[in-house]
């Protein structure tokens, strides 16, 4: 059997490992158009950054160690330009010694990712204007760095990739400033937890614009001006784009290999394309979503490794499916943490999911122990079912912890209800005995149970004063510090010996800082017989979306 | 409705603040013997070495606070002393005014924990001999540490709190010396896992001495004697007595409750007690274990607190089961962290359940990022159907998060194929694209699938070399820095040309540093139609535990 594999770094020298281990006899060559095989892709920001500072450590594997222990046929600088489904042979471009020539297969594994998105912009090729896709360019932006000291940075798109550039220019001492046409940082958050990095980059001195656009580069000498759509003008040293990428479908495409309406090339649960014997893996493969089932493309480097083992699998006659992807991600913003998993607000609208949600904040570990600082959680689940849909989370320890928790529950189909039930480890260094996740578990529940009701931030402005009498149950001193125009303050503790300022003709709207307290305050309420609604995440929630 | 809750803090304080949120108007009475309610258990150990300073910390609710949020009637200092479940009224003994006075009631909580085990051996009534449950304890302890500047204490019994505490006092500058019955420390590990923090311990200078019991204590003028079985004397300036808790089940069985066999109190998945009327949680409970579903006794805070809202739910006629503990618990010993999960290999072997197990060790997060360092974990899983049974982690960073994804995949009757598909958060600081979960989950399922066969640390004394080749694929630099007695040295780089020196008429043993080259070097050797089997985890779990 002899398996070609157009790509080498996270799907492709994944299948390729893989491949051997399950055939020891195969024939296989691995086709990689840089110079680089598997590659740390996801640590060359902080290379940038000097974090990393050795360049062997960005080198997972190279080619004559892939050949020592894998026997793997790797050639560099080798781009399939072709491939002929007919005679099953793909025809190489040998950029070193400017060669082509063919190369037959059995089976073919497309592992080609994504590129950087380069907008057709004027002035874009500027060489002030750099993107980040592979070493060549980490070395070319390091380079650019250590040689000019540049001052000001202006980072395009504020997805994962621009912010740890962003941050990683910054440690170099470089001014950054980022441009994002969303009117808020990092795409698979709601603007809502966004609104909580948007806080940490302010405090950080990174310059942001939000719901603004690049129309155009202009070289200076001595600077490039990066021209905005809101008509303002950023004079810098340097441009990274990362606004996103696109899958690299073309030679699966001029094949005649079917494509998917996202661009990503089409694939069967066992990662075939509509060619029995291609397979493609990676950011070039068009995905089921987990959540809705629905087509996506979710560029990440654990679902490539684990489709690349999946195509060697299923080659190799072991018939293996890939369940879809959650999309579970998280980044490093400078000292905060960030992760997601499942759909978002608006993705579960454009489905046409019903959804409820929840907002919490907790402390990493028990209170009383050093170290404790609050992480805040927002949970996405079914209206009917509980089912968990999507969760984001936003803090700094235990993040990481508390997002694969959700994710892992997620994948087992689990809700909101059985949240309450994991049994995860508590010391105080590491949690409390109700785990963030647990307490999410119980407010999510508590709202689809109609055990409170809940409104959101984004409610309070439309909130009619004849209606709805809108009560602040923290204490005087925090209401003082800053309230909700219009609320009237009555403190939980005070809440039954002052109930008859509580008119039993009108909604009552309560909040404290978190959720808690209005919690308890909407139990004593509901009980008495008001009607009572509770705001999901309090005034903390409140403040920093409305900010 | 009045309901009466006995025990004032975990279990017991939980279910009065969800007793009062359930139901606004019932009459809530909570005893508790002590002088404090709703204390952080889990962090006097701390208290004692400073590192939580403020006592006050120590007190997540006060009698005032409950009184004035939940409305709860809580009496402190007063003990109750017996239940008359025919008239439905309990004793109460009021410590503090010395009078003893009845109260009735409706419903009935027990959550009155389990009291530090102190055996009836000659001498255990020095004054220099402690044991730690309470804040008083924990006052008594820090008081004679500040006061008498001890300079050597011996903690007998090397469970949590034994070695938490033994940190504590080490942290104050005392010598500690542990003295164990087992043959390991931390009873829920394994011997192979708990070896990981021997080594530890040692490398903090704490001495222990393990198979080993105390046989009398006998005060001096300046110390005690603890003398042990196997005749060694040890000097100590202070005892910590930390061999374990028993259920306190003493008025339950008086007013003849059912007592389960393993001297807890007996519940059904409700909480409810052979008395209608009358609910047991907490430490005092025997309930299932998750994994085999027989009675167990698990004193956790996260499922007495669970268990306290389950009981006052059921109460409220909210109907809700309690599903069984897995026993999720962790630890932090000086710089490590040991979490566990479900059954080790002494409980399943009693229960009869066949099991396989697989030990890997990786990075706590990308190699290639800065702070990356190794965890090692054991799994325990199902021969035939591959379901997770238990698992023991040991490391530094990154433990608690695969201990509580492990968790909930157990929870949700995973299996470790399952293990193999989790989307969990990869980013290059928290982990890497291949989680340690997913690595895990791989080396198990491979087992499994007979993909294939391993043989552990401890069948290799019993190797023949007759009939065995014992092969180190590691490189020849790490073979010369120590390797197994009679091992062959070829790496699996060089397996495939030196395939003649492999003979075809005997078994091959494979090992390399941690189970990965030796994979590699089986799958090859496999394939040409070797029997072959791989030591699990590798030199490195072999050398920790033969040492
Ligand atoms: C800067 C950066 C940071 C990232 N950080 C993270 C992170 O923290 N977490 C995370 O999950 N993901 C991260 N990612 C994404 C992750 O790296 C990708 O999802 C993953 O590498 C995709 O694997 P792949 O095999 O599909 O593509 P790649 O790893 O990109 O490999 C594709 C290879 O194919 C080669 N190729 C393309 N066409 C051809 C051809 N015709 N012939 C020969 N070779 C060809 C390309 O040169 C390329 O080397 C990051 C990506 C970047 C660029
Ligand atoms: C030092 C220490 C460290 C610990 N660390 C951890 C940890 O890190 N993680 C973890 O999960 N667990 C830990 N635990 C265990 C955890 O604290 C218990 O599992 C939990 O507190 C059990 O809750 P409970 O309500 O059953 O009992 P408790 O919390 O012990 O409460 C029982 C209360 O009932 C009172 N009482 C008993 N009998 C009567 C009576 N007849 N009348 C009135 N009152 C009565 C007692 O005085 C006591 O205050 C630790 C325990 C200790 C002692
Ligand atoms: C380096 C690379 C070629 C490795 O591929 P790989 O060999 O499949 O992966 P690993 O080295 O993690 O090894 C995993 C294999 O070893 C096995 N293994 C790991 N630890 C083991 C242990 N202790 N005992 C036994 N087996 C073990 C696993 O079961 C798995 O084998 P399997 O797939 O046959 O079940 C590929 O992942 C790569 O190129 N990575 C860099 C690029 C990249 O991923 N970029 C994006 C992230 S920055
Ligand atoms: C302090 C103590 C009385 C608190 O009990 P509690 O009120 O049930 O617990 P919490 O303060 O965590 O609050 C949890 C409740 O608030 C709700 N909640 C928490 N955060 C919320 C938020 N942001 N929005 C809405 N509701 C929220 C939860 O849903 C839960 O209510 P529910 O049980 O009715 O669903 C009890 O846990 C205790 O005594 N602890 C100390 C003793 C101890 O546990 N020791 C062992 C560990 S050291």
């Amino acid at each position: 059997m002899k398996v070609l594999i157009v790509g080498g770094v996270a799907g492709g020298a994944s299948a390729a490992a893989r491949m051997r281990r399950v055939n020891e006899d195969a024939e296989i060559i691995l086709f990689e158009k840089g110079e680089h095989i598997s590659f740390a892709n996801c640590g060359l920001p902080y290379y940038i950054g000097e974090v990393i500072k050795e360049k062997d450590k960005l080198l997972v594997q190279t080619p004559e160690k892939m050949k020592e222990r894998f026997r793997i046929d790797v050639r560099i600088n080798s781009e399939v330009t072709k491939i002929d489904t007919v005679n099953k042979r793909v025809e190489v471009l040998n950029h070193a010694e400017n060669k082509v020539y063919t190369e037959n297969y059995d089976k073919l594994i497309l592992s080609p990712g994504a590129e950087p998105i380069r907008p057709g912009l004027p002035g874009i090729d500027s060489k002030r204007i750099f993107t980040l896709r592979n070493i060549p360019d980490t070395f070319r932006i390091k380079d650019y760095v250590d040689r000019m000291n540049p001052k000001r940075a202006v980072v395009v798109g504020a997805g994962f990739i621009g912010l740890e550039v962003a941050e990683n220019l910054h440690l170099r001492g470089v001014k950054v400033t980022v441009v994002e046409l969303a009117d808020h940082v990092i795409g698979p958050l709601d603007y809502d937890m966004a609104a909580l990095v948007h806080q940490h980059l302010k405090t950080k001195h990174v310059e942001f614009y939000l719901k603004d656009a690049v129309e155009a580069f202009e070289d200076e000498d001595a600077w490039v001006n990066v021209k905005l759509s809101s008509g303002r003008n950023l004079k810098a040293d340097m441009v990274i784009m990362g606004i996103g990428v696109k899958p690299e479908s073309k030679i699966a495409k001029e094949a005649g290999i079917a494509i998917g309406k996202t661009g990503g090339i089409l694939v069967n649960e066992y990662m075939q394309t509509s060619n029995e014997d291609i397979y493609a893996v990676g950011d070039a493969v068009e995905i089921r979503d987990f959540v809705s089932g629905k087509e996506a493309l979710i560029p990440l480097a654990g679902p490539a490794n684990k489709q690349g083992r999946i195509a060697a699998n299923n080659i190799a006659g072991l018939n293996e499916k890939f369940g879809g992807t959650q999309g579970t991600s998280i980044v490093k913003v400078f000292d905060i943490t960030v992760a997601v998993t499942g759909n978002n607000e608006r993705i579960l609208k454009r489905n046409g999911i019903e959804y409820e949600k929840s907002y919490t904040h907790s402390a990493s570990h028990a209170g009383y122990y050093p170290g404790a600082i609050p992480m805040s959680i927002k949970l996405l689940f079914g209206k009917k079912d509980g089912r968990i849909l999507g969760a984001q989370i936003v803090g700094y320890e235990g993040v990481d912890k508390r997002m694969d928790v959700i994710s892992t529950a997620m994948r087992a189909n689990m809700t909101v209800y059985d949240l309450e039930t994991l049994e995860l480890s508590y010391a105080p260094p590491y949690s409390s005995a109700k785990d963030p996740v647990n307490i999410a578990g119980f407010t999510a529940s508590n709202i689809l149970k109609n055990d409170v009701k809940v409104f959101h931030w984004d409610e309070v402005g439309s909130i009619d004063a004849e209606k709805v009498m809108l009560i602040d149950v923290r204490s005087p001193e925090e209401h003082k510090l800053g309230n909700i125009k219009g609320s009237v303050n009555i403190s939980v503790d005070e809440l039954r010996d002052r109930q008859d300022e509580v008119p039993k003709d009108k909604d009552i709207y309560v909040y404290c800082q978190v959720g808690l307290r209005g919690y308890l305050a909407s139990r004593i309420l509901m009980q008495k017989g008001y009607k009572v609604k509770n705001l999901s995440g309090g005034y903390k929630t409140y403040q920093v979306a409305v900010q």
